[in-house]
């Protein structure tokens, strides 16, 4: 077994932007062992006044849009700006649907070649709970390292958006021309949580169909609430291909920025976000203590069955559990 | 005091359709004190082979869309119709706005005074996951008393809608014509969430704006995702003085429940909503003993303070105070 760094080395090796190091630092974080646990945490505590100095992009869309071509295509142009670009994954539904999210590297050769880049495929195996809080001590990570560009994927089946949403500055959704059948796999309610639309694979003869979407939907999204933020999403095309609309989505990006900087937003959002990712935390433990709990389990089994039925009143098991719980 | 009421009482009560027995058993399920609270749960333990018969729809809108005069005209045509007719209400906001949501019987006059009509104000001084949960079970024993449709009206902040979206059948939403500045109220997401939109106060010089905002909503609306119960959300326009629209609304509610019942989504909602509705309650009620522990409370809110300013580790903080906790 390889000797463990110490909360010194890793702390050293990440701001000094050590790439080997980074890559550990972050498989430390997505432990499950209990003892690398709380040296992640000490780790990410030493490194948050490191961290916080970039722009986190969260990128979404259904399988086929095209996300893994554009996340390379997008990276490849921020880092020839000069931008560090560092791109992760939030997956809940790999182990379902075998997607391959950010799963073959190799689909991004080109960008993960580049010395300015950093890609870190999805962590596999854990809960979403688990993997989003994960994925947002790998971000601080990466900006304690340098990166100024965080790129989160995700896959458009729901639950995996909205953990996004709660750790992003900025939410992209990617569609492709043709409104209808291919927005199927997109679930309710994710088209209102973008900040940002970009009909992708407008290209060939897509091109003219992807300009009429993004009319017809650019009129749709005014009919619809603003955020408090105030910031009215737009819909862009582009091609990963030809390369057309990525530097107006950074762009839009950059403005976005620039106007929640001038708003307040940004910094309001983020210490909600911060606020949050506590409550989802605390949550997420006192859950999962309960829900692991050997005595509980049986007896949970054993409710759920007459609760799906509607035999038993879900609040009395509730009660029910949770007392016998707290008081071992 | 009153002597309160033993459990064979509510329950002959309840089932006999007994009004005055009816409220003493909603305002039970609705009171905080634990010993309450066992008698409320065995109560509707008691009354669940009775419940279940019932539609029951969501109302939402902004303040000044006419919700409880849509309500009182809808739920008189519904008693018209021979439907015995349960609303209540779920208003998280209570406190804060001061909002008159069914605050004001009077404003329902004429609904109030049927027989075959059951109106329930809002539970006050609660928080959310409590006025759901009490909400839940208040539904139930109206269902147990005959009422075979339920109305559950909220207000358009939020929080409050996903709470309703999840317990009914059908969500409604109630909009006004002139799309803009009115919606602003409406939160992101609540719009993807409704089953059916009915522009309201559709009389007079608002009627020919709200036939082209319902055309250009219908328009707008084939452009998003459909649920996986693959219903297309219709819109309408309606009127409370003129009764116009209404008719077709409860069509639409029926031709809903029809499609659901034949696909065989509305039993697996139900069920989903059951077992939704005990994982909420279990975190809930862990939850609140955490966070009304003492001790905790005095750590939780130093240490937010150092999670806003971004001095801590969210997930350091949540470790270790889930762990103090458990442990005690």
């Amino acid at each position: 077994m390889r000797k463990r760094k110490s909360l010194t080395e890793f702390k050293k090796g990440v701001l000094a932007g050590d790439r080997v190091v980074l890559s550990q630092a972050i498989t430390l974080v997505e432990s499950n062992l209990e003892t690398d646990s709380k040296l992640a945490g000490d780790l990410v505590q030493e490194l948050l006044p490191y961290a916080g100095n970039s722009i986190r992009v969260g990128i979404t869309g259904v399988p086929g849009v095209g996300k893994s071509t554009f996340i390379e295509s997008f990276g490849k142009m921020l880092v020839d700006k000069g931008k560090k670009v560092a791109v992760l994954a939030v997956d809940p539904s790999s182990q379902k649907t075998k997607g391959s999210i950010l799963g073959d590297k190799t689909r991004m050769e080109k960008l993960a070649s580049d010395k300015r880049a950093f890609i870190r495929p999805s962590p596999s195996g854990s809960t979403l709970g688990g993997v989003s809080s994960k994925t947002r001590e790998a971000m601080l990570i990466c900006e304690a390292a340098g990166f100024d560009v965080i790129l989160v994927e995700t896959v458009g089946v729901g639950q995996s958006e909205i953990a996004v949403k709660g750790m992003v500055d900025f939410f992209l959704l990617l569609m492709l021309s043709g409104a209808g059948d291919e927005l199927q796999g997109i679930k309710k309610g994710i088209m209102e949580m973008a900040d940002g639309m970009l009909i992708n694979k407008a290209d060939g003869d897509n091109l003219q169909p992807a300009k009429k979407a993004k009319a017809t939907y650019q009129n749709a999204l005014h009919l619809f609430p603003l955020g408090e933020n105030n910031w009215s999403p737009k819909v862009l095309i582009g091609s990963s291909i030809s390369g057309m609309g990525l530097p107006e989505c950074w762009q839009m990006i950059e403005d976005f920025q620039s106007k929640m900087l001038g708003n307040g937003f940004w910094e309001k959002n983020r210490a909600e976000q911060r606020l949050k990712w506590l409550d989802d935390s605390i949550q997420a433990l006192l859950g999962r203590a309960f829900y692991m709990h050997p005595a509980i389990q049986k007896k949970l089994n054993e409710g759920k069955k007459q609760v799906l039925e509607g035999d038993l009143n879900p609040m009395n098991l509730a009660r029910e559990l949770t007392s016998h719980f707290l008081k071992k």
